[in-house]
């Protein structure tokens, strides 16, 4: 079974939950973004983003480039993520003034292209001679395909063709470079290939295809590839080791990678255009490639926030059952990522085991990516963090414990600001004959199928949805794997639906109201022992909600903690308005004295500990945090 | 009050536990290491520290140097390590095969030294214009502290003074280039300053008294010291940073001292040195500074093993309270440094908690250093060992399972072998007025005082001691702090002692039998709350041992085993000879599945678990190891 969630191109207005967080991207994500782009966010790290584009239109038009390039290799990426963001915002909510100063930024990115379509503002305004030689770091196709990214998604909001056109001229320039010229190589970043499937599906431009397929295919072929090509040139830019393959996915070919190894942003990214290529092609040997892929995450390698790479090596995936809390690393856009694969695999197979790990990494580690106020961000996604250590120890430097306002290496904020506006191209799809409810989102849907729907829910709070749904045909809505009892009442009558692979399928033939009423316990969750960091320790789940224990609500201190078998309850807080806390009966170990160790058992005193989401933490300033908890069992 | 430990030369002997120990050292660690000295160890990193001293007198004697220098650049101290340990060995132990080895040794290292003293031969094989230039990365004073150790421990175990000229004329060398013509610095690490008080102390040269306040006086008085010397040579170690001053307990004068901060071993030397000269000056404002630090380390930065400097970045200290089991360091050096220092904080006050100390550190990480067979060795030393994790994680590679043969770095083996075969210098001590039993190490004693004595016990595993006292004077003897119920007999007799900051005393007249039975319980420990990584979790003490479970003997997995409260016995292992090992209550958590998460709780089965005593660890094979397990209140 196939469903195409890009290929058909349902619309959904946001309502809701998702509907205020898009609000809240449109009216000061990208506002702030965009000044952050042009250097008028005060107290901020550098970006010139803006200004490179400028200085790289200067020089192709013979002037100087202004003061140059500034920021990372990548830096023009800041640009496309804005620009996609900014985009399905518009898709959501019109508007007239962004999208004027969406298309003002495009004609000078228009300008900044060089005459045989290449685009790299880098390159461009100081080293025209390095283009391409550098696959391995210097992340132009990368860029590339963010632009492809932005383009497909302006174009279906406003059906301008500007950037669509712009890209297309980069993608038929990277075809004659790569298929026509045979150039070898593929880039260090994975990105540009599903970006290339998105650029196909836009335009139907077949060379978007082939050039996607090469890249994958071509991928991991020639391990000493990046090694020859650096033996090539005198330049690099951080002097990356060319061997570790296996850090940017290279280490043999695509279909033949086993475990999800390496940086885990560039994992993902190739791994979502494996999956979109295998649903393409129907190309079952590579689905299976996706499928270990996934097991791989899934089974070994994730946190219960859906955050993955757990090392601050390299950003990389560790070993298999190495998912510290402490020292976790769960890049924001890593998680991004993986919902980005997890949609892909939808589309090869419709199974609820890829929506709910979609839901986790989404409402977990992408929301917990931006405080609430939607002004400062985290990169790095700790499930603990203990005042005086996190951040200062050196092997928790990265782990910070509040947001920053923008990283120098700015990959994150945008990346949290696209996902979140585009929500509907994850909450919704589609397939020749069926419409599909992946994630509870309230609002409205339109799919090509003739289906229309209204979906009312408090989710993810309150875990009853309601569908107004009318038009002819299949309408299959998830079962979420957490919801152990499930209500289904179809036009008020309780009616019992079987699942297939967690989805409830529904005819629709007129008129139809579905209700679901999930289960709403509050669930301890036990981890597997394998994972030899949360031996002893349980948390708190609320629907697709982690929970998480900050000093704020208890007393300071968070780590002397231990959850009994006590009631466990809903609860609002005023510090954290709309958003419903658990408070749990637990005791606090009271230890004598200021040594380090003693053989005197601690005195327990119950307590009753408040949870909150974990995606609300580090919004109330620094204090401890911990999602996993010791308990008295 | 003083207690001059080193001062003093009691003669000890040792039988019993430490006896064999001793045993295994001289007839198995000394023969072998001399052994990879000479390169003549199969399957050994390549060591030719005794070749590199022949080809540094063939360049003093005219000759080309054979075949260079090779090595780090402190190689030489392997060589003064391991004639430290001979020279302890001889006189546990009179061999005169033995004797010839180090003698002739000797000889060749004083054909090594050149005419105006200098000793090292890095630089005097390959270098002679670069003497001196780098205090920071050198290790020249390193080295030659090394040798003023061994020189002094030979001289003792022999009256042979060839060694303990060669290091008097080198100190005579150091005083009239740092002293006499003032030159600037002080060494990047710490070492000859503990080792000019040793030679001070064999031969009253002042000027080494002098030389040794004058490096302690003079550190970290100039924080720019280090960057001046680096923009004076155009050559480099390791291109260290020469502002990290911290890193070498530089950032300050040592008097001003307030955490236990950067590289661990070089931190415990100079707070050795620290406490030597603190006492021999009788300097309040240097002990001062001295317990600043003490109380830094066992307060807040020290694991129940007695290991410190939890981080691998720096082989350092990390933060207060940042010590986990899993990714710790806690080098075996340090933990031989920590002996050292504490030994010398007994000299300015006799407190058992410093002793305490000492006693947790050697009967732990010092010994879980060497392997069992006294043929392999660890250099890092976890609380907890993963497989698939442990030695293979980024964050982990450092925390082998298994100990090597040897190092490329090889500070930690002869370190290990030093400081058992010299057991005697920190069991028992001397003041003016008293003799002092500061650890229990079965044997004979003769102090100064006249005193002398017998001690029968099968410590660290039987916890009573006899003491055959004979001689006139005052013998104290420590109450370990770990002890809750000790019952004393004197001649027979029941006794009520009254102890002072950990010490009993006893007027001895004539011939005494004091008998003292400890607290034999098996302990459950716990952690203060401070320490995150550690909540939740308890551990098995017993007398000084820390235990530890392996899976060996806990059918594979220990990770899934919480203690009850259930009964604790000790009992024999048949693969772990004349080690007491323990069998406690426990469960076993059953997880259903393969997913990481589930909101299942686990179902637990009652087992008996054996723990073992964490120096004995990882003498069977690669397995599961933990010092600290989940416990079910």
């Amino acid at each position: 079974m196939k469903v195409q969630s890009q290929l058909k191109t349902h619309s959904y207005t946001p309502e809701g939950f998702i509907g205020d967080y898009c609000k809240l991207v449109t009216q000061t994500v990208i506002p702030y973004q965009y000044s952050v782009l042009k250097d008028e966010a005060p107290d901020t790290e550098k970006s010139h983003v803006y200004q490179n584009f400028l200085n790289a239109a200067d020089v192709l038009a013979g002037g100087g480039g202004g003061d140059g390039f500034y920021g990372m290799v990548f830096q023009d990426s800041d640009a496309a993520k804005w620009i996609e963001a900014a985009a399905f915002s518009l898709a959501n909510t019109p508007d007239p003034a962004l999208e004027k100063t969406v298309d003002d930024f495009i004609d000078i990115i228009a300008r900044a292209q060089d005459t045989d379509g290449y685009l790299d503002t880098c390159f461009t305004i100081k080293d025209k001679d390095r283009r391409y030689t550098n696959l391995l770091e210097a992340h132009e196709l990368y860029c590339s395909g963010h632009f492809m990214e932005a383009a497909c998604a302006y174009f279906e909001a406003t059906g301008k063709r500007k950037l669509l056109d712009v890209m297309l001229k980069n993608a038929e320039h990277l075809y004659d470079r790569f298929i026509t010229n045979g150039a070898p190589g593929y880039p260090g970043h994975p990105e540009i290939e599903l970006a290339l499937l998105k650029l196909y599906r836009t335009t139907k431009n077949d060379k978007c295809l082939q050039l996607a397929r090469h890249f994958i295919d071509t991928r991991g072929t020639d391990p000493a590839f990046y090694s020859k090509e650096a033996e090539k040139r005198d330049w690099s830019v951080w002097n990356s080791d060319p061997w570790d393959n296996a850090y940017r996915q290279a280490d043999k070919p695509a279909r033949r990678l086993t475990d999800a190894t390496g940086h885990a942003v560039r994992a993902v990214y190739l791994y979502t255009a494996m999956a979109d290529l295998a649903s393409s092609d129907n190309d079952s040997e590579l689905y299976d490639a996706c499928k270990r892929l996934w097991q791989s995450i899934t089974k070994r390698r994730m946190y219960v926030t859906g955050g993955i790479g757990s090392t601050v090596h390299g950003e990389a995936f560790s070993v298999d059952f190495d998912l510290p809390s402490d020292t976790a690393y769960a890049e924001t856009c890593a998680s991004c990522g993986l919902m980005f694969f997890a949609s892909r695999m939808l589309e090869n197979e419709v199974n609820g085991e890829y929506a709910d790990v979609m839901e986790r990494a989404f409402y977990n580690t992408v929301l917990a990516g931006m405080q609430l106020d939607g002004k400062r961000f985290f990169y790095v996604n700790p499930l603990e963090v203990n005042i005086g250590i996190s951040g200062i120890s050196p092997t928790h430097r990265h782990d910070l414990p509040v947001r920053p306002k923008w990283y120098a290496c700015a990959c994150c904020p945008p990346n949290v600001a696209r996902t979140i506006e585009s929500f509907g191209k994850y909450a919704y799809g589609e397939s020749s004959d069926t419409a599909y409810c992946h994630l509870f989102a309230a609002g409205k849907v339109s799919f090509e199928n003739g289906i229309s729907l209204e979906c009312k829910t408090g989710y993810p709070y309150e875990l009853d949805v309601k569908y107004h749904v009318s038009g002819s045909g299949r309408l299959a809505v998830r079962l979420p794997g957490w919801s152990h009892s499930t209500t289904v009442r179809v036009n008020g009558d309780p009616t019992h639906v079987i699942s297939e692979k967690g989805y409830m399928y529904f005819d629709i033939d007129g008129s139809s109201e579905i209700e679901l009423c999930f289960d709403k316990d509050i669930k301890r969750i036990y981890s597997n022992p394998v994972i030899p960091a949360l031996t002893g320790k349980v948390c708190l789940m609320r629907g697709p909600l982690v929970y998480c224990f900050e000093g704020k609500d208890n007393g300071g201190s968070v780590a002397d903690i231990s959850l009994t078998d006590g009631d466990a309850v809903t609860a609002l807080d005023d510090s954290l308005p709309g958003v419903t806390v658990i408070d749990v009966q637990a005791v606090r170990a009271s230890y004598d004295g200021d040594s380090l160790y003693s053989d005197k058992a601690p005195e327990y005193t119950p307590i009753t500990a408040r949870a909150v989401p974990y995606y609300t933490w580090g919004n109330r300033g620094e204090n401890q945090m911990r999602v996993w908890t010791d308990h008295l069992a």
